[in-house]
């Protein structure tokens, strides 16, 4: 797996592909790869001619208390895993490359960025959509791939793109799940055995909430208060926010009358997850 | 002169200038040209295969008490401006096609936006990197062109292309200035007789901080008190701010030592005018 480091590199190698008519995708993410990034290399690799993972780990878009230095990075495994799944690049570059001292610039979402989980992690998203948008500069992806386990990134990924007019699709792709429904992230490596298995709840919570709305039952608070009985039966789990949402606004709704994002957040132990699942009445 | 009105039209057209190798040059303004504008797009052409002035009067840019409804348009004098000095197309996006309702996606260079001009104008610069942003994306230029008159402006273009890794090079150019040293702006078609002349007290404030500088004088509170005595013999001006500072982080200097940026601010009758010039205390 070639791995580039330099930005330049990158860019140049970009630039060869689209002087070949070559489509190009891009695949961002910070390492630590799992079976989501995977199914988003491969759906990549289906669609574009040349296909660049980038690995980084972006210090701008954690919190002071939150789990920068301890966030997992395993390049080999990495490269080995991208190889697998049809990548022909891994960009890796270094921090200080991305970030010059005295570093000033930044994109914001607004309305999207601070609720949520951006209320619970100021400047995350700020951060989130600064990477974002010099990666797309760097690299220059016709098509970008991102996982709706995120589900906010997305929307807030995809809302920048069409506001700045970048040139890129976004792309955003189901969450794998273990086997118990709990969704693949880099995180669920934190956990210990009991906080493994307690996890599992966050999807039967989620799961919850669909079968409550096939029953006909689409009264959000009714909905929201049910989900969080049941995540409140595990212990070790504590309820950051539990609702439902426009898929598009994130904004919450009192009924659900067609499509919505049921979401979640929690802690376990000290190891922060997220979950959501879309419903929709009509289907 | 070709006017492109839609976002789709302009990017194919520059997608397909890069195809054929031509380097593609953009001059973004708000229309009502004169020849500062004329200067930085006789530049581009010179320069590039393919060269694009951009129209907009870009209303997030303006505060709510500024001068947006009443800014000159003059599209048809623009285009033959345009034609004369060798672009080949105008793009004229109209407003709805650029900020669609519920816009909330900006570009921040923090720092640097806040001070000077921003200060007056907050949300100003705000306003003016991302709609550079958003014209970068859809005209995807190699080269942009802007004027040393907007020296705040220019500053901030270039750190944000920088520190978002846009593939395009900023290329700031000389201010151009009338007889008596008035630096051309649209806004000076605001003035009146007796406002037009009193106007020329600018570039003689400026002047006289060179001379001073010359003499041996770098203590930039007698040359900044020395230009607002100056400036203040006339009684249709009003002083914003006169200062001396790093042409690069746009502090304020205490002393000359080097290269060093003279700015001021004024307004005079209704009209804000802005002017600057870079000195040397080693040339």
């Amino acid at each position: 797996m070639k791995i580039i480091r330099g930005i330049k590199e990158m860019r140049e190698l970009s630039r060869k592909a689209h002087e070949e008519k070559k489509r190009v995708g891009l695949v961002p993410t910070m390492g630590a790869l799992h079976k989501g990034h995977l199914s988003l290399i491969q759906r990549a690799r289906k669609e574009n001619d040349a296909v660049f993972v980038s690995v980084f780990v972006n210090p701008i878009q954690f919190g002071p208390k939150e789990d920068y230095r301890r966030y997992p990075r395993n390049l080999k495994a990495d490269a080995r895993l991208c190889g697998q799944a049809g990548a022909d690049a891994i960009f890796f570059p270094d921090e200080r490359s991305m970030y010059s001292s005295g570093h000033g610039t930044h994109v914001c979402v607004e309305g999207l960025s601070d609720i949520l989980c951006g209320k619970l992690r100021p400047g995350h998203f700020k951060g989130v959509t600064t990477v974002v948008a010099k990666l797309f500069n760097i690299v220059d992806p016709d098509t970008a791939y991102f996982g709706q386990k995120d589900a906010q990134q997305a929307v807030i990924v995809k809302k920048m793109a069409g506001e700045l007019n970048m040139p890129v699709t976004i792309k955003v792709l189901p969450t794998v799940r273990e086997k118990d429904g709990l969704a693949m992230s880099s995180r669920n490596a934190y956990l210990n055995d009991r906080e493994r298995s307690d996890a599992a709840v966050l999807f039967q919570a989620l799961t919850l909430a669909k079968d409550l709305l096939k029953r006909r039952f689409n009264d959000t608070s009714l909905i929201v208060r049910k989900m969080k009985e049941l995540i409140n039966s595990k212990r070790s789990v504590k309820i950051q926010y539990v609702c439902v949402v426009d898929p598009r606004s994130l904004r919450p709704l009192h009924k659900i009358t067609g499509k919505a994002l049921v979401m979640l957040a929690v802690k376990i132990g000290g190891v922060r997850l997220i979950d959501n699942i879309m419903v929709n009445r009509n289907a």
